[in-house]
């Protein structure tokens, strides 16, 4: 028996107009991170009608420091008129030749958890953990494979439904 | 010396019948959440007398968004009459070529642990962690295998004696 | 150099006829869970003088269950004249095919700690996490194996030692 | 290119004359872990002067009842004139045939480190986690192995020196 | 496709001459280690005109105490005029014949992650998580090997940065 591999769209059309969202993303890999951005970014837009003025996007060296840029991101949007409904981490992993990947990777997927639960902002993990370069071109819709897609197109669709469901249930509607 | 593999139903008849019940689960590999969504729900309603409209189900894209909805939608219940007696988060996680499947199955465990026990809620984990499409299908109680088998009847039986048990905790019986 | 495996008993008699202890435990590979339990209840009322009226035994259907019920029992402990003085959670895990048997392991194993910490009482891991069959019959003194040895006795040990000791330390005596 | 591996001492000579310590040990492969914690215990009193009667030793079953001894035992110091200024948990782990081993370390590892940074009080991390038994006699200064070093030593020094700064540190002094 | 691998400097120019930023680093494998302390420091000071003396430099025996001295080293800071804006944790762990590197890595990389986000200071995870000398050496920009790199240099960037960075969100800007 086969079935349907991926992820399915949902079959609401969520209207992300009023939402602001934050990327934050790391500097390692670049071409391959600024692809994921471009792709979240480009879905949020034209997709769901996130006003390009209401993404914020926010760099970090490397992905260790991504719970915590997002952290104290969420804590300075709720300085302001409208503090971010969702939040996109997007960082790169590629195991090299020590075990800093691995434990890198488990910091990071564990504190982006952590802040989003802490902060009650959904938080969506936008980090590839990657065996090699291949893997990594191809999660980010570059390269010459077939199977390529771009992650962040699909980032961008989660950070929207995310953000929408959330101000709904923080309301009390289920 | 064998020995009975498997669970062991309770011994006692669970009444669910005043019960609220919330199920989340992913939107991948969506064939196979479907039958578990389905045997979760069917069980509760058939065997536990489980009101069907008592039985909220809600969508997020992937397993990594889980533990988040289900603190999410917990709160949200807390602002009505009946706040969710019980939470079944469901997904199919199977092993590709990266290091993608380990961090977010370990991610999504110990954050839907930290969501029960944050919440005084009892949510139960029913995400497949499998290393194949077939063992997936197995679990859902598609396929050709012999010992296919539906967790999600598991999955809302132990939802139901959870969500009894826990009221009787919370009130201070033992 | 040869030197003492296991575990050594303690030098103090524990007087355990004051303790109440709680043993929460899972209804899978049952015949093994039953014969660590029955282990760990013999050797609290018939070496430590624990009163049988004094332990309550409670089931949950898997050991990711666990953690969950440890906290909502205690917590429904502190609403009686005596709360649990120390608590047992009992579980056997064997390894399948999947990575279940693996995440179902590591939430359990910190959940418990978590749960231990958070409430002050102590709690003993009482969850085996075998490979095979074998491994676990023979750690609940079952089977053939000459070195089989039902490890719900050093559990019960374990949990009047903690129960007796905490309660001392608790009123500042140490 | 060589350098020196291992640990250098600090230069400089802490006095540890008013200092109060725990010693909380398991009762597993007793020879092995009396050996460091007798050269804990000698390495504070002769090389850094703290009093012999300001060092308790406590001792519990298993590894996994460490955080919770120490957790408790600090929170008993802290009813008495003198609350503990540092903490030493010691354990000897070694691989056997099923994942037990795996998940106890992990647990402990990180319950110290929880308790360590919720208390406020530095817990020298003394679990051996060992692969067979030459390792953990050899980490214990036992056994014929010309490397053999007893680790206990440095655990002791660790832990003077983490009570001396962290007092600094905690009246505000750098 | 061929893609930037490692990290991408920022295109903003960081000026550091008011951040004051603690280095605690362990004193295992410490030609290492220093080198790795000094290239933090330097870069610092040279590129970013983080004055010398507001750069404290502590020290701890082992990485396990990495977490504890940060948080303690934060809390004194807050003690006097000017708390710390940034901390970088330096520590050369290389993998033994016992799983204690894997222990430690991981419970430092989490208890890292851990003091950070509880106490809103941004810490540079510096802990070089090694399979043999050659790698740690490398990463130091000590030995032969031509792609050696001093990661000391990366820490200081990254410290500065982040400190300037949390400094505009904790008062609201973005």
């Amino acid at each position: 028996m086969t079935f349907t591999k991926g992820v399915t769209p949902s079959t609401e059309k969520y209207d992300g107009s009023s939402l602001r969202v934050l990327i934050v993303h790391t500097r390692w890999n670049c071409e391959i991170v600024e692809a994921l951005v471009r792709g979240a970014k480009e879905t949020m837009t034209s997709e769901y009608n996130v006003k390009s003025e209401n993404i914020s996007i926010q760099t970090v060296a490397g992905s260790y420091e991504l719970p915590f840029a997002a952290q104290s991101l969420i804590g300075a949007s709720r300085m302001s008129p409208q503090s971010f409904d969702a939040v996109i981490c997007i960082g790169v992993l590629i195991k090299g030749s020590t075990m800093h990947f691995e434990y890198i990777a488990e910091a990071v997927s564990q504190g982006i958890m952590r802040v989003s639960l802490d902060s009650g902002v959904p938080i969506v993990f936008g980090v590839l953990t990657c065996l090699n370069d291949e893997q990594a071109l191809e999660r980010a819709g570059l390269g010459d494979n077939e199977s390529k897609h771009n992650h962040g197109i699909d980032w961008g669709r989660c950070a929207v439904e995310m953000g929408v469901k959330n101000t709904r249930w923080m309301s009390g509607t289920i």
